[in-house]
């Protein structure tokens, strides 16, 4: 059944317009005679409305969640009250880290939109990767990101009651976190109508991996630390497709899966999806070698953004101990310090190792689930796609079963390239 | 601040009568005119008002919250929506374990006031074990109580929704867990004024657990699962003072700490009792190996306990494979099956050795912090009671920085007669 609401209905642009009119922050923010804006429908993600307004003075961009999935239809039904969450989630992430996420203008929990800052000239990273840009702030904006969201929601940072609070505050997003669950932790290793891969390059990987029983047991820990860890609150969709920036500028959008869950499900987003797309390279290279270079700087920047992470997360923990896990008053003079410093690396290892394992269940549902990376998919060649995309699958399953093989983020880095150079054919 | 609630009154047994002849349910259990009930008073917990009202045809258990903590007074506020949470898990316990629990005649949320089943004629089990009774029932029951509470509220058994509606049910009830972070997982390792501990014999044992580096570190990590792994409907306060019974008969009551919390807490609790009591013996024979025979039972029992109940959870996990996490659908066939089952084994080993690191915390805490147990509390003399609490100490700071030394139940109590063997001074 298809969720209705009093006062709810998808806006179009006519009826937008109207609206936005009567919001008197908005209006200032576009400017001129109402008549005169231009509105256009351009959502192209998978669940929601998008819409770009331009007055004479300024731009917005609204958001409206529909109560179905847009892009499989009414059949698939899906809560308005993920506008809520995301319009939290967002909120909380603009009070932790300022510029890093869209200014909100304006929040409409019956029409479930959102009016938010219009990001130009912002492109979503995942393009920007395929066209092989390069973003050097990109590993200083999004180490500062996961590091600050993760732990100023994490129990290092807050006290237990205001912990809960978030917790019991996230709790109702279930609809969200059941499309990860399902699409994530479990669809790519059983038969399942809405998995797709490269066919028939790739049969026999979909066929093995419902075959693997190390590999099926080692993503089922994983869900369910993801079903009953609330570690921190999550972004719970951080893939690169979840980035806008220019090289100078840098934002994460959509966080309407957000939750309290294990934060290894963030960084592992980031992580897979810089993966993913150093295997896809060889696939856009129009000569041989061409992209060699940008694929260094992706493992370059992925190295960069664990280590600029793990260094700020330590930071913060050192000067913000101000949450009930490892209470400060435990661990008092030089001796308590040094002792606390050392469960705090090894507390980063831990977060590492999840890291790895999330960052490979989100590799493999990119290539043997329902919905797939640009980077991968807009490899033409069917042939060529599916030796990127074995290699991926190769290392994603190797780090899902041996998390111990990868104790470092230059381990990780030097068997993808290895990984690339030995295996030449799917 | 006390808390005031409108309608709220602390009862006393002259306006418990005039209450309780108002409903219906109430009189007819207790019977006859309500001018002849009598109404005692008899709480000797920590917190709350009990009644115990007796009529010419039965009995009733009152249970009311007050604003406070009884034991310290008006100084130390607490919630009385405890009274809402212990409700809420008695209804959940009872749905589970039927007759392991006392029955609910009525509640009333704005008296936070509980009327429940007479247990007769049950006593206190930690009383009961001081006094050297044998509880043949007891294994079975409690392993029946603790498997089917556990399971049935964890991923395993439900799917992720109702998992995360009971999360956001029980979030609230942060006052409660707050006592359990700072009593059991914080004060004793620290200086604080509420701690107390068997003076001037384990002075000594006092100051070392507060320099103890590596045990402050694993009570910070069990302390983090504590906050953050909501695993499952946890009694909260599962130790042999809520346990009241026969020989034939087994209940748990007072589950006022409920939450969704790591499953090891609470297994952790009864082995923490079982192995306190065990060391208390000594202190209470009165003749050299008056009591050997009946610490043999308590080890005996403590290791039919985690054998019976692994074996209940394992069949519950077999038979009703439910929930979310590690879906039924990936692991189909003689092969997927026999995976499965090789995991269940390894997850009840992770849960057992979560099981020993809860068990050492609250060893530790009753004889280093402020809540001790009458079962080592009761021995008079203070340098024979130091023995007992330093054998405790010694094994529970082993179990807790060396969990892995501690493979099986067996080991466990193995390694207990051995302390009790080998520490023959404080």
């Amino acid at each position: 059944m298809i969720e209705t609401r009093e006062g709810y209905a998808p806006q179009s642009p006519e009826t937008l317009s109207a609206y936005l009119s009567g919001i008197e922050r908005v209006r200032n923010i576009l400017g001129g005679d109402p008549s005169r804006w231009r509105i256009a429908e351009v959502g192209d993600g998978n669940l929601n409305l998008v819409f770009i307004v331009r007055g004479d003075a300024g731009g917005v961009a609204v958001k409206q969640a529909l109560p179905y999935v847009r892009l499989v239809g009414e059949s698939w039904p899906l809560p308005l009250s993920r506008a809520h969450y995301e319009h939290m989630a967002l909120s909380e992430q603009a009070r932790l880290t300022g510029r890093l996420v869209p200014e909100i203008f304006h929040y409409d929990e019956t029409l479930a939109l959102i009016v938010m800052e219009l990001l130009e000239p912002h492109v979503i990273m995942r393009r920007g990767m395929i066209a092989a840009t390069l973003y050097p702030r990109f590993a200083e904006d999004i180490s500062t990101f996961m590091s600050r969201t993760l732990y100023f929601t994490s129990d290092l940072a807050l006290p237990a009651g205001r912990k809960k609070a978030m917790i019991a505050a996230f709790a109702g997003n279930t609809a969200l976190c059941k499309i990860t669950e399902d699409l994530i932790f479990t669809d790519p290793y059983r038969v399942a109508d809405l998995n797709r891969w490269t066919s028939p390059q790739l049969d026999p990987y979909a066929a093995r991996w419902r075959e693997d029983g190390d590999l099926k047991v080692a993503v089922s820990r994983l869900k369910l630390k993801f079903l009953s860890s609330a570690e921190a609150m999550l972004h719970g969709d951080l893939h690169t497709g979840s980035i806008m920036l220019t090289p100078e500028d840098t934002r994460v959008i959509d966080p309407e899966f957000a939750f309290m869950g294990p934060m290894g499900f963030d960084t592992g987003a980031i992580v897979a999806n810089f993966l993913l797309n150093y295997f896809s390279q060889d696939g856009h290279a129009t000569s041989p070698g061409e992209r060699d270079a940008y694929g260094e700087w992706v493992l370059a920047t992925l190295e960069a953004i664990w280590t600029s992470f793990r260094e700020k997360f330590l930071a913060l923990w050192r000067e913000n101990p101000a949450g009930d896990a490892y209470p400060a008053s435990l661990f008092q003079g030089a001796e308590g310090e040094g002792r606390l410093e050392t469960e705090r690396q090894s507390y980063m290892d831990r977060l590492w190792a999840d890291t790895v394992g999330f960052a490979a269940a989100k590799m493999i549902r990119r290539i043997l689930g329902l919905a797939h990376n640009i980077d991968l998919e807009w490899i033409g060649d069917k042939d060529r796609r599916a030796v990127c995309e074995a290699r991926a699958l190769i290392l994603a399953r190797d780090m899902m079963v041996k998390p111990g093989d990868y104790p470092s983020v230059s381990a990780l880095a030097e068997r993808a390239r290895r990984v690339r150079r030995d295996v030449i054919r799917y």
